[in-house]
């Protein structure tokens, strides 16, 4: 199990200490994407007169719009997965049966060599 | 293209109005996933003693950590789609070839039975 521990990430000009079990690298990666958000919501107009408050509303929604599109890709992809493995189920039948049908003609192709060479 | 509206949600008490493209039920299931998120979090021990901005950050953290585990999902699940894929593809593959050794065989089996007919 991953030891707990804490890193210092800046997040919109702060530093803020986090402790968890997720790695330094993980934490950072997290604490630049907040950032790139936070300076495209300040290029809004109208982001300048809005308090504390609503601008961490603001963020909140675009960081949980971003995640619900994720989550709705996800969705998606399983579907998607449950099709292709229904699709490969499908065509694995297919070549069994397609190979018992080889060896039926196989053994077809030998009885009737075998014919062939005992009326010679 | 879908009209932009107003939508009022209640985000941690507050009621907020939302102008956007996306429609009514989305930003409800937004709203409502991020006042389960607040809820979680004022369980926390040591919660009631932050100050806004921080519970306001520690909230933002936990929504980007909820899409980078669902991007993370995302990313694996389209490695998963691609491993299907390429499966799927030397299994029709090996169905062609079955197909064809079934063509070889069975003009093989009608020369035989041909021949033996001629004899008779």
């Amino acid at each position: 199990m991953a030891e707990k521990h804490s890193v210092k990430v800046q997040i919109d000009g702060k530093v803020i200490t986090l402790a968890g079990y997720e790695s330094d690298d993980y934490l950072q990666r997290v604490a630049f994407y907040l950032n790139n958000k936070i300076l495209e919501l300040k290029s809004l107009p109208g982001y300048g007169r809005m308090a504390p408050d609503e601008r961490a509303t603001l963020l909140e929604l675009n960081i949980a719009d971003d995640y619900f599109k994720a989550k709705a890709k996800v969705e998606s992809m399983e579907e998607d997965i449950e099709n292709k493995d229904q699709s490969t189920y499908d065509i694995k039948h297919d070549l069994v049966a397609a190979q018992m049908e080889i060896e039926k003609l196989r053994r077809e192709v030998n009885r009737l060599r075998s014919i062939k060479k005992s009326e010679v």
